[in-house]
């Protein structure tokens, strides 16, 4: 490990949340926003907030979503100087709905909004060069340039003794394409620590049981595996064997951003030198904080903020 | 004039509205939406309504925002057989919040959104042979296969005895620019009937008071003029003279769509064979019906709505 920056790639957004549960935007409904967000937005802030050094590339559009992103970044301590404002591009963003089992609605604009239209600008290369880590995010890697980026900042982070680690976020259809795919085997070729979700594991391995999967990961050269089971906690993987550490009791209000939050408290304890358990501890509390908290970047916590919680808080299955 | 649907062309969005009063959207806030709206797609809902046959040329993205305007306009009478659907683009959007002085602050998504890809597909180049109207709004001259579509088929439609109508529904930026300004000039030289607001007379003819204004645009070959004054009503100017006729009291709640509202009212009410001051008075009463309710093209009227109104309505001044 080597010191720097934690550096991540890819969209920034708005949320605009229903406030009702249902299905989708079809009608007029009372509604909630703007709320900063995007995965890799999530993280950094994150980062951010735990007072590691963090930077983003990324590209918001002249208009006040972005400075709104902008702001909350700057406020939590992310270095901002690589995300281009791109005049009379719209800031991406996201319509979320609950449905009453669960499940969520999207209304999408990315694709051709400014966090589209991520480009390796002069800033970009700047805070690539003196990134310690770097964190892919799978959602950004549609996008050709943020993949080239990464494609192209791997060696040269893993020459100077930086490190990766990879949130693969995905959705099936992303791999059922051939250039998705060849996409999340190559950062998956570089990872050192791969942080999927319970239901992510098993589209990687090919392998149906879990231990199986996590097996196969490690034989390709992934140092660690954290994977995330959401309210039931997480287990860390290497080849000295498994720790599991279960999940805190909250009441869920929101979970969007939580894995993201996880990851990057994961990331950073384990960076600031915390054991394996202390770090999988801060992350699902981490992760417990966000899902208690309207708006998937409101409930990002400081250190101060997570040792309260933990001192308070309730373990599953203790309670 | 000849038989025929009245055709427009130009931008179908949703509009999330904020449900304070304040500046912009660089916080959290309560939103309600989403608001059928766009300016073509109001005014052609607003003719739909009125039972007269209509059509828009327009494109939405593949998403629920496309859906809920499409039912819409197809529940409201509007041909909607040239409206595109873009797969993988987002359907415009405008975010609108009132200022506690009646100003309004927005955040478009538009240029990049399908909105901004209107161009002239076979279903397109089909309504438009089969007009008899078309309706010119300014707000879509700005995407130059709009303007394209619409200076061409001017020409077509004048040899069959149709006619065209014009709400320049202008942003003064669009005027200093060169390209922008010609497109107006063009559209101006072939108009029967002018439709602009107060603030707008001034800005095509450069005089400054309104008489010289509407004499140097009578002079240029346009046939009629319709001034709306918003609450004061609307003045109506050809060859022959000028009508007056005031407005109706009514509690403003939003006033987006009224004058789409009125300019299609009234070019209904006229191809109809209503009289001048019968047609300007049902124009004002469906602007007067649109500022009442919240939501662009929530108060646009049938003909029973608008003689209901009438008949129970107090008018400016003799209140």
């Amino acid at each position: 490990m080597i010191e720097g920056k934690i550096l991540t790639i890819g969209e920034i957004l708005v949320e605009i949340m229903a406030t009702t549960l249902g299905r989708g935007f079809l009608e007029l409904q009372p509604l909630i926003g703007p709320f900063p967000s995007g995965a890799p937005a999530i993280f950094i802030d994150q980062v951010g907030k735990l007072g590691h050094p963090a930077a983003i590339v990324s590209a918001v559009g002249d208009d006040d979503f972005g400075v709104l992103n902008l702001e909350r970044l700057k406020r939590d301590g992310v270095d901002i100087s690589a995300v281009a404002i791109h005049p009379g591009a719209a800031t991406g963003s996201a319509f979320v709905r609950y449905r009453p089992d669960g499940g969520r609605d999207f209304v999408f604009n990315m694709r051709d909004s400014a966090a589209g239209r991520i480009v390796a600008t002069p800033e970009a290369r700047a805070v690539l060069a003196e990134a310690g880590h770097l964190h892919v995010m799978g959602s950004g890697l549609p996008v050709p340039a943020v993949f080239a980026m990464i494609r192209d900042a791997i060696p040269a982070i893993k020459a100077r003794g930086g490190t990766v680690s990879f949130d693969p976020n995905i959705r099936v259809e992303m791999l059922r394409d051939p250039a998705g795919k060849a996409a999340f085997q190559t950062v998956l070729a570089a990872t050192d620590i791969f942080l999927p979700s319970g239901e992510e594991l098993s589209l990687f391995s090919g392998a149906s049981d879990e231990e199986s999967a996590i097996a196969a990961l490690l034989e390709t050269g992934v140092n660690e595996i954290v994977l995330k089971r959401g309210a039931a906690g997480a287990s860390h993987f290497d080849r000295n064997g498994a720790t599991h550490m279960p999940g805190f009791v909250v009441e869920e209000i929101d979970p969007t951003g939580a894995g993201d939050s996880f990851g990057a408290t994961f990331l950073v304890a384990r960076r600031l030198g915390k054991s394996i358990p202390d770090a999988l501890r801060y992350a699902n509390a981490a992760g417990a904080r966000t899902v208690t908290v309207k708006g998937p970047m409101e409930g990002t916590s400081s250190f101060a903020d997570l040792d309260s919680f933990i001192a308070g808080a309730i373990i599953k299955g203790t309670a």
